[in-house]
């Protein structure tokens, strides 16, 4: 295969996020522990946050929005307001979260541009967020292309291709979410790199065989797969 | 001048908006109202919108989070926490709220385009909200170039112009916001239309005597303006 531009996904795939949310997960169970078990409490959250996409889009704020609403739900109204300003505070907490790349990525990163592939970084969620951590992460100048999409469906994507005028057969995609990063960029015709993150968001979770892409435990064996 | 592209700002340019935030912000004092009086809810909530806005950036969630933490600070936490939920609800409605052009809208886009303007709007704000908008607002074909801004700082606007290869002094801006529209395109060496809206959000006011910029009662005076 002949790649000209690879997509990077942002989100624990150059730096790491659903770690964080998973830490304020526990934390929203333990809040909710008078009423429901934590178990309850992810997968109440869960359904909310499935609910709220339609209207909220990715993002922390609707994040935050979502516990509360289920919060207010799972305790009949009867979570102390307290409570309340503990969520919002969870929020703000994440959003100032300084920004943790993941091993090897600047240096992988100067690897492939060094190989002479175009980069796009192309990462899902909130615009404001999202610039804010490109901007702290250091890396943006190492990309030819910084698309926030509002979602990452093979429209969206064709878009991305259209405007870089690649072929879809020379773009590859890497990231962590085989919903995201992998699935509508081979419907597309192109090509995608799994790279799993040690968290999963249940909303990205797919039941699917392994198909027709390459899955790596680490973003620095790209390099050599490309060469292979 | 003479002007090849013209930039249209979306909120309570094209559509309305901010009375929506009008509205929400009368129920807002209401609610608040055995502890504080109107007046002085909208100034704690517009300081709570300031203070976030580095975190939360624009758009209704972090307005409704603002909303939801100015109500807990101000009552000193003995808001019901029916109260919050009401809140949420709130935020929900106007994220689904329908869009509602503002009138001539669509005659005076379809002059310009006629009149051989190339047409960008360039609106600030939440990526999903925004998206969502100008989909169900059937005007994204109208438009060459479309792009959600996190901020609407010169540097913003200049990254616009060189991506569409446009000499500042031949970029018309039109919008309700004199901070956001006008004053970052005339720093640029650009041309600014200035169409209030009724309503103003407070962070977008500002102390400033009318300078070198036109100002229109309505957009479809636009044409005209061109023109003559």
């Amino acid at each position: 295969m002949k790649i000209s531009l690879i997509g990077l996904d942002a989100d624990d795939t150059l730096w790491h996020s659903e770690s964080h949310f998973a830490v304020t997960e526990q934390r929203f169970g333990e809040l909710l522990s008078p009423w429901i078990d934590s178990e309850a409490a992810a997968s109440r959250l869960l359904e909310a946050e499935r609910e709220n996409l339609r209207l909220f889009g990715y993002g922390i704020k609707g994040f935050t929005l979502s516990m509360i609403e289920t919060a207010l739900l799972v305790s009949e109204g009867a979570v102390p307001s307290a409570a309340i300003g503990e969520i919002v505070g969870w929020g703000k907490e994440m959003l100032d979260h300084p920004v943790e790349l993941l091993p090897d990525v600047e240096e992988t990163i100067g690897r492939l541009k060094a190989a002479g592939y175009r980069l796009a970084l192309l990462t899902k969620g909130d615009l404001f967020h999202q610039e804010s951590k490109i901007a702290e992460s250091g890396l943006a100048e190492r990309f030819e292309f910084i698309e926030i999409m509002s979602e990452k469906a093979p429209a969206n994507y064709q878009q991305v291709l259209d405007r870089l005028n690649v072929p879809s057969d020379e773009f590859l995609m890497v990231g962590n979410s085989v919903r995201s990063d992998v699935l509508p960029v081979l419907e597309l015709g192109g090509h995608a790199v799994h790279v799993p993150y040690h968290v999963t968001w249940g909303h990205e979770r797919v039941d699917c065989e392994r198909g027709d892409w390459h899955e790596l435990a680490s973003l620095s064996e790209l390099p050599a797969l490309l060469a292979g």
